[in-house]
């Protein structure tokens, strides 16, 4: 098994995540939502084969998505990155981060589970809504 | 009627945004989660009766709580807050925005619909899962 580094994303990994956000997405069956931006991702922390794009709220963190290619599955990669991410966190202050999660995704929920994090949606019942193009631009009165 | 103005917050908002922090809180029965960092709320938007509290992440935007005090409530105080929200969030190159709303909260749920967004939950089954203080601690070995 190759060793694993948890390192921070530099611009030459702009291919690689954009690679690895297409896969993502078409692992969860929502490949028609992905639209990069002509500005390309704000990387955050990216992994060896493995990326973390995450954004700052205050002292909270919101981890958008975890990704492992299949073939390197089953290492604990996906354990190691979310550990670095609540070291970072706890680096800049944050008393929390969150993820999103599909439903059906029982192994991405097992892990999560086993490293001590919360269900809010099945727990406290939050539910994610939002707002896309077209309801905005008539919202704004455009 | 008075007249509602939306306006952006100020420093001297702040006393007033953390009351309604709480009473948002106690709304949501989520009274026990209320901690304030001694950096207090980063205000984004702030209405006069309302605020709104929000980050970016790229080109989306999440719009953490939205709150119309009981006596307000009726006047279309949510619809003006999301409605400048969404021209904000196209000002700024954003596509999209995003809500977390309870599951039991049916007049937000109800004004959410009606002006467009989509619940993820429900439509997707995306649940939101949170890691915090105890669990982060221990994932980063500290």
């Amino acid at each position: 098994m190759a060793a694993v580094r948890i390192r921070e994303a530099e611009e030459g990994d702009c291919g690689d995540v954009l690679r690895l956000i297409r896969e993502l997405a078409e692992y969860e069956k929502l490949s028609e939502q992905v639209t990069i931006s002509e500005e390309g991702p704000r990387i955050v922390g990216y992994g060896l084969y493995c990326f973390v794009y995450s954004t700052w709220k205050g002292r909270n963190i919101y981890l958008e998505d975890i990704y492992v290619m299949p073939e390197y599955r089953g290492q604990g990669i996906g354990s190691k990155i979310i550990k670095k991410v609540a070291e970072v966190a706890l680096d800049q202050g944050c008393s929390q981060f969150r993820l999103a999660v599909l439903e059906w995704n029982k192994r991405a929920i097992d892990l999560y589970k086993a490293l001590g994090t919360r269900d809010l949606t099945q727990e406290e019942g939050w539910h994610a809504f939002r707002f896309e193009g077209e309801a905005m631009e008539k919202l704004a009165g455009r």
